[in-house]
């Protein structure tokens, strides 16, 4: 029996690419697995009834056990292999803190995706059409969220004190995306030098390119106007996405 | 120097209402402070300044420290006061699934919350409008999460578990809310039954009652037509509200 964890991911979500690195950083030993978001092998029923009812990834299996949601997954690989205390903090205060930014993103930086996700995917699995809306709204979300990362870095190194922690890729990762999309322009960034430097900071980790590879491609492949052929059904912009059947809403698929 | 914790909260939040049952549950001992979100307490700089820069609550401290979000709130007192096992876990797979909830609820359920705050609330704050989009938006979220717990219901008498956890106490005070604002009625239960009885549960419990007086009466309020007039920004809606300044969303205040 193969006692190694097994990844399932894909890397063009931020929050999978978080997980990644957090793994290379660490040096958990892993097997991964490309779950082919492209074409929905995550939609599928059988899909969801063995991993995650949601069809989300990343999802890690440990022998019978199974776990989704990439902060979860982090938490429990933190504790499996005994991590280094700086990524879910050495003390109560400290674990509080990463909590309360962990909770905090979900809601916030996660969901400004959706400026990165409409102004690039919508078109690739709906169509043209006009997503300016939704663009706006992941833009205001994706800028509320940006202020809070430089007051939040201008009291810190990292986002929850002055050594890296598990929030840092997340965050670091939610950007990583808006830059390969070009969402996140010099202009914004003169807005926010402190999340620029802690920004630049990360990048230069030995992990952070590796990981980022395929999302930086597909990034400079849509700006160049290339269409990727996808009916990726997405969790990304969750709460900015176009409902089928919801009235008054544009209809998909 | 007083040593309890300080609660910072609002009864008709449902997260607040979770993290003070949590503490009636487990006794830990506690002051309590009702933040006036009604007329923006919590919106002012100097509450952002002190407390939160999201102006969101819960919210709490403890000596010098402050955390807010729910679920890191109710995790740092589980840890702070040898809480027992069953609220967030007694062992490793145990605190996963309980994490993995917790991370859902926020993107899932907890966005259902829509549904009471477009049909009750949007109209108190703005005036009578149509919020049939937004309405209709929160249902869904709130369809698509009442499966989910039905699916985890039909496998354990719990949302993580044959004990009672932090997570369903979170859950359910979303269903309360749902329940006061007659959103959840019996049309709907009847697809839900696991759910349902799970919720019944819950409501024996000794607290639950308490803790839910006032969002009761509110409900009831409204549902008799009654405004009650509040300058509430909220935090509920998160990602279905109506933003100001968007290009073609409504404009507020």
């Amino acid at each position: 029996m193969n006692s190694m964890v097994r990844f399932l991911h894909h890397p063009t979500s931020q929050p999978c690419r978080a997980v990644h690195q957090f793994m290379l950083e660490v040096e958990i030993p892993f097997e991964e697995e490309v779950v082919d978001l492209i074409n929905g092998e995550n939609e599928q029923q059988s899909f969801k009834d063995a991993y995650n009812p949601t069809g989300q990834v990343p999802i890690l299996r440990d022998g019978d056990f199974i776990v989704w949601e990439s902060a979860a997954i982090a938490s429990y690989l933190n504790e499996k292999y005994a991590v280094p205390s700086n990524w879910f903090g050495g003390n109560m205060q400290q674990r509080a803190t990463i909590q309360q930014y962990l909770h905090w993103h979900s809601t916030y930086l996660r969901r400004g995706a959706g400026a990165f996700f409409y102004t690039h995917f919508a078109e690739c699995i709906w169509g043209k059409r006009d997503y300016s809306k939704e663009i706006a709204k992941g833009k205001h979300t994706l800028d509320e969220s940006m202020e809070l990362l430089e007051l939040w870095l201008t009291k810190s190194h990292y986002l929850c004190g002055d050594e890296i922690s598990f929030p840092d890729l997340l965050g670091y990762h939610e950007l990583v995306s808006h830059v390969a999309g070009a969402i996140l322009v010099d202009a914004d960034w003169q807005k926010y030098p402190k999340t620029k430097q802690w920004f630049d900071t990360l990048t230069t980790r030995s992990h952070s390119k590796t990981v980022s590879e395929v999302i930086m491609q597909v990034g400079a492949a849509r700006l160049a106007g290339h269409i990727i052929p996808m009916n990726r059904k997405t969790s990304l912009a969750k709460g900015t996405e176009i409902k089928p059947g919801i009235p008054g809403m544009a209809q998909q698929q």
